[in-house]
This record gives structure tokens, sequence and C-alpha cells, in this order.
């Protein structure tokens, strides 16, 4: 072997380029079923924070049973960013041999695949748990998060003829989100009033880093299903308890980190008995999921490390065969 | 900001040409410190595990107060690589900014500055806790630990006119060490006895994967000071529980790592009393370290993030002004 190791190096204009979001939903629904299965070995979260300037940094990573390499992923968010001209988002995956450990990737993503990978999480649940004739969205928040589930959901479902609402505390931001979807022939408004976007929406999808509900339980109506993001650490919370306590179904991607630092954090302490099934369970049919057309289902998704081995593995793929 | 971030990326072979040993040992010195002072924050370690190809991996990471940089390391080791050709270890440091997460250095080291800051704790420990006429140096067990313990300890001890003996279960293993040692102008021999040499040593260190001790309790004298670098997993043991236990004084890097997965996790499990010193205690001078030339004292290094910061924070600084 040669002093100097030859890893695949990308950066993220490329990784943009390589990307196929269709295929990447297909290997993160499998990761997904995999992980319920047992499939995937995650490594504790590793989570480093710095209050002083709102920045924290996660560190996930794990192997896909059968899969020739494990995958380390970083993803930092330092909330004070932009204020100096910088995303709040970066971050890059690494790729190791899991036959030798030797390094064979590195993804510069800049966070860009963690965004990804999670609104591709949001639009499977989406898909998986909506009433069959849902249409009308709303999409609580008017972040990085907002406009990319509304496009990956929009995306991966082009004949549901989805009508997209944005509500956010901030209507300049919400209409420069519909300004952007609608850039990308998205049908999408703005949500001038939250209950009454709430009555009428199919399917909620909230992404905001909210530590109490953005909004009453009641005002979610029968067959709905509510999607919540945001929650990735101890005390963040965008729910009521009270309609994650009382929902017909309620679903995670990983019931460990969904418990520990996620969004049914706060029903579980209340009732640690309460349900709860992953979304891998339901996409492997091994759960029939939705029953009828009136259950409210309730989705926490965390993010897991098994998404990110999987988008990060398509990205490592094409690079290989260009014309996959 | 440009669409591409421009990242310190060092490969091995320049990392090797930056390193200083005096300036990394005075960095990992202030760094144990740290980290017994509480100024460090260190996430969970991750552990990845191959057993059908006898492989690991672990991911340390911390934050050293007042750094302005947080320190990734992945760190593996896949025990089947020899007989195709690959070193067993392998591995990267990175690092980001602390104020915006910005990735600032890629470190491609393939586990080197691992070893090297193993090493360098070991000789640190040994220094610190050794009788001030100590020059008989037992190193047990005969890969890469083995000869790089000896060369830091000797290099960064230069009047100390150390003699090192290596002892091996593999006595053609334990000669290779020898002569490597010689070629650098230390004074090295085989221990051709493990219990002779043990008699003579003042100075112990262990180096092995052993999972149960390599000698008996009895066989260490007064006024040794016992290093055990080896055990770094649940399970893993060195050392026999008596001589810990027995010990009139004990040490280590960090106490969590220690009883948790370290060479102290059999002799606290069987009295939760006994009372541990962390290293950067008796180096910061609050502890006063050895009390006089008949203790045996027990040190337990399990390797922490700090050392990995600050031996990766030698080498970027030394990239950037390379009259250091």
């Amino acid at each position: 072997m040669t002093d100097t190791q030859t890893i695949l190096d990308l950066e993220k204009t490329k990784i943009i380029e390589l990307f196929d979001l269709d295929r990447a939903a297909r290997r993160i629904r499998d990761a997904y079923i995999a992980s319920s299965k047992g499939d995937v070995q995650t490594a504790d979260v590793g989570h480093l924070s710095f209050p002083e300037v709102k920045g924290d940094c996660h560190i996930k990573s794990g192997h896909i049973t059968g899969s020739d390499s494990y995958v380390i992923k970083i993803a930092s968010g330092f909330y004070d960013n932009p204020s100096v001209g910088f995303p709040s988002s970066n971050g890059m995956m690494l790729a190791f041999s899991s036959q030798t450990g030797m390094p064979q990737s590195i993804l510069r993503d800049e966070g860009w695949l963690t965004d990804m990978r999670t609104a591709i999480g949001g639009a499977i649940a989406a898909l998986a748990l909506a009433r069959a004739d849902a249409t009308q969205v709303l999409i609580v928040g008017t972040g990085t998060q907002a406009r990319l589930q509304a496009c990956c959901l929009n995306d991966l479902a082009p004949n549901r003829k989805l009508e997209f609402q944005i509500w956010g505390r901030d209507a300049v931001k919400a209409k420069s989100v519909v300004a952007e979807l609608e850039k990308s022939g998205i049908t999408a408004s703005v949500a001038v009033d939250l209950p009454s976007a709430l009555g009428t929406a199919n399917i909620i999808t909230t992404t905001t880093p909210s530590t109490k509900a953005l909004f009453d339980a009641g005002l979610v109506c029968a067959g709905t299903v509510v999607i919540a993001v945001g929650a990735d650490g101890v005390g963040k919370q965008e729910l009521p308890v009270s309609l994650i306590a009382d929902a017909d179904l309620r679903v995670c991607d990983m019931i460990r980190q969904s418990i520990g630092h996620g969004e049914f954090q706060g029903a579980v302490s209340l009732d640690p008995s309460i349900e709860i099934i992953e979304l891998g369970t339901i996409l492997s049919g091994a759960h029939p999921g939705r029953a009828n057309a009136r259950e409210i289902i309730v989705v926490d998704l965390t993010g897991i490390a098994a998404q990110d081995i999987a988008i990060a593995q398509t990205i490592i793929e094409a690079a290989a065969s260009p014309s996959l």
C-alpha cells in the first residue's frame, strides 16, 4: 500500500450534482426498515454544545448489516451564524470500509445531506401515513426545513396535486418561503391564521426549534397526520402533549431517541405505557399503519444514523458509476 | 462566503513532518490538567464494532474551554488487516470552529496521532509518578504501542539514562522491537523471563489487548509505577485486580472511562469505594502524587478526547506557523 490513502473527496457543489431524490428516498425507506428490524448498528450520539454562541454539534454513526461501509456524520447548528454571513447548518459525512476501517469517502456537504435526508424522512412519513385523498399540507416554520419538507414531499408525490400553506411567526419569512416554492412550480400560499390553517390541513409538518407546543391539540382535525421534525434535544417540543397522548397512532423513527430527546419525551414521561410504533415497522408492512380516514396520527422524526448512511451511500455510488 | 469552504487538509506524511514531540507533550500535559479541572467538554464516545473481521471504531470528541476549535477523532482497529497488507490502526482527526461550527482541518493521520498521544500520555504518567532514580523500564507487549511508549518515554527524559526491556509472548517480535529501538539509539534488550524482568523494573508499561492479568501481583516490587494502556473496552484487563486494589495510589486519565471500560472496571466492581486520582490533578499539583520511594502506583490510561484535541492543535498551529 502507498503511504497516502486514496479517498473520494467531494465538495457540496459536486454532491448536489450527484444527488437523485428518488434514489435517495428509496434508500432511506430501506434504511428505516433495516433500522426497525434491528439490522442497523447505531453508536451513541455524540453531542457538544457551545451555548455562548448558540451552537451545537451532533455526531451520529452507524452501519447497516451487510453494507460495505460505515458512516460517521457530523452536523452542527450555530444559530448566530447568519448574523455574520454564514449558514447556521454545517457538517460532513465520512464513510469507512466495514472490512478494514480504511477511510473511503469524505462528503463535505456542509450539512446539505442532513437537511435533505431530514426532509426526505418527513416526506416518506407523510406519504405512508396521510389519508389517501390528502392534498392540503401545512408547514409550520420558515427555515430551511420548511422549504425542503415542502419540496421533497411535493416531488415524491407528483400525482397528489398537493397544496401547501406556510405558517411562521414572521409573515415576511413565510412569504419568502412561499415565493421560493412557487419558483419551483409548487402550489403554495402564506397561512395568515394558524388555527384555520390547522383546521383545513390533512398533513401538518412542524419544523421549528420550539420548546413549547405551537398550537392547541383541539385545532387538529380527524384524519390528519402531524409530523414533528424539530425536536432534537432534551426540552424541545413542538406539539401539545395531549395531541400525542390522544393520537390514534404514534410513530417515530427510533423509539430510543424519540423518548430520550425527541418530541415524545414529554408524553412518555407522563405515561410510560403509551404505544409507539417505528416508521420502519410500518414501511415494511409489519404494522398496518393508518387504519381509517378519521385517525389522527402523530409522527416524531429525530433523525437516525441509518438515514445518513443511506443518503451518503447514494452519493458515493453515483460518484463511482455516474450512469446510475 | 464562497460555495466551497477552505479547509486545512493534511496527509500523514505532512503531519509527521509538522509533529514536535516536546510541544505535543507540553500541550497534552496541559490537556490532562484542563480535563481534571472540568475545563474540557467531552461527548459520549461513539463505538461501532465489526466482530466478523475483529474490527472496531471509536469516535471521541471534545472541546477545551476557551479554545477556538473542537476536535472529533475517529480511530479504528481492524486486527485482521495485517494479513491483507494493511495496518490495523487507522483514522483521522477533524477540527471545527467553536464559534461557527465551520470545518477547519482534516488531519488524515491514519491513526498516527492517536498512537502518538497514547504513547505521550504513558510517558507523562511514567515521568510524573516514577521514583526520582528510576532507570529500568519494562514494556509488556510487542506492538506499535510497545515501541512508541519506549521512544516517547526515552525522548522526553533525555537525562534519565533509561534502560528498556521488552517482553512479549512472541520472542521474535520482542527482538524486532528491540532492534528498532536500538536503531533509534535507545538502550534496549529482550526480557527472556517475565518474572525476573518485573522484579527489576521501576517503570512497567503494559500495552496489550489482554482480557486477563498478564502476571501475578506479587512479582511487582515496592517503588514501581505500573502503567496500563491496553484496556479500552468492557472486559479488557492487563493487571491483576489485587495489584490495583492494594496499590498505594491509583491514577487514571478519566475516572468515568476508567471504571466504565478501562483497567479499573474489575477492581471498582469488587470495591466501589477505592480511591482513584486523575492524572491531571497530580500534574497540576493539586494532589502530591508519589509520597515516597516505596509506593506501588498503578495508572490506567484509556485515552481521552482532550489528548486528541491537544495533539491535533499542535499540528494545526505548526501548519499555520511553520516557524513555531
